[in-house]
């Protein structure tokens, strides 16, 4: 913004632009939105900031974010906890859980292996998965990364640890999308989906 | 989110989705990032967004935002303050700014009349814009409302307060955009182009 706008909108601006996904012209007009806010509406939204930063952290056990100790998933006797689903991102735990389907348990690793970004094997919570695995129990790890070069590479990387340690482990399914259509799927993921056809 | 997820950063995501624009993807996707801030970013973010509401208000003259008495704009000598530009938001003074070409000061109506939405002529800074105009020097009103059916309403609304006192009230140009192709002008465009066409 130009030196004839107030200061306090310009800073502020600044922040929504830095935030992914925010391009200036977006942040401009989302300040200018808090200005016709009213003022506890402003300040729960400056609240709900500090407190999402202060109050949530990993769980102990599966390293989601959750603002207790244990996470819900983790703490829930009702889940089978000799199933682990290993994922990057808690956002991909909440795209198993919106399934309905899955009754294992999570492993965040917040993060997948990019030696090229400097993202090594210790910025991950590896350790932490196996020092969980080393407790006994588990019977099963399914990995379930992105099917992309880095999901892949931590898939191998992961999965090369606890085979020695006797456990099953998969890896998610490669396929066509449901509902995909076939002439726009890519040839990768056409020839996975050959390969690994099932009997009707 | 499910209830597996943090509360607090389901609160925070739906501040998030609050704003205009922002569905609630993209409000989750941003409360996950503002977890891999430091928690001194936060602060400053949770900060700017208080700040900016407090200490911003309308400038006594014009009405654009500002966080002093009087706005820049209204401040600076070299400014012809008897040519006034009536516009509907503090966004659209930014715009007219970028041009560089304007040296007269602006009033910022704050809304366009839209008595369907309950808009009257009350909760415009209509009356500020009289006072202001009634202390004498003011020669000219520019109308640079937008041009929909309300940005009309409201310039005509303007325009027929003003007129009596004696000023000179004027609108903005309609015509073909600079850079525009013929093809895609909408019919109305194309006719007031050709209506207030230029001798060569």
């Amino acid at each position: 913004m130009a030196d004839h706008n107030a200061l306090p909108l310009v800073i502020l601006a600044e922040k929504f632009a830095s935030l992914p996904g925010i391009g200036m012209k977006t942040a401009q007009r989302l300040a200018y939105h808090v200005m016709s806010m009213d003022e506890a509406a402003v300040e729960d939204f400056a609240k709900a900031l500090v407190d999402a930063k202060k109050n949530v952290h990993s769980c102990k056990c599966c390293q989601n974010l959750t603002e207790r100790d244990i996470c819900p998933i983790c703490d829930d006797a009702e889940r089978d906890s000799s199933v682990i689903c290993v994922v990057e991102t808690p956002k991909d735990v909440t795209a198993f859980e919106r399934t309905k389907e899955y009754n294992g348990v999570y492993h965040v690793l917040h993060g997948l292996l990019s030696p090229m970004d400097g993202i090594t094997p210790d910025k991950l919570r590896v350790k932490e998965l196996l020092a969980r695995i080393s407790k006994g129990g588990v019977k099963e790890v399914i990995m379930a990364t992105n099917p992309t070069v880095e999901g892949d590479a931590t898939a191998m990387y992961v999965a090369g640890l606890l085979k020695p340690l006797g456990l099953k482990v998969s890896r998610l399914a490669f396929g066509l999308p449901v509902g995909g259509i076939l002439e726009y799927a890519d040839e990768v993921t056409l020839f996975k989906a050959l390969e690994n056809r099932n009997d009707m």
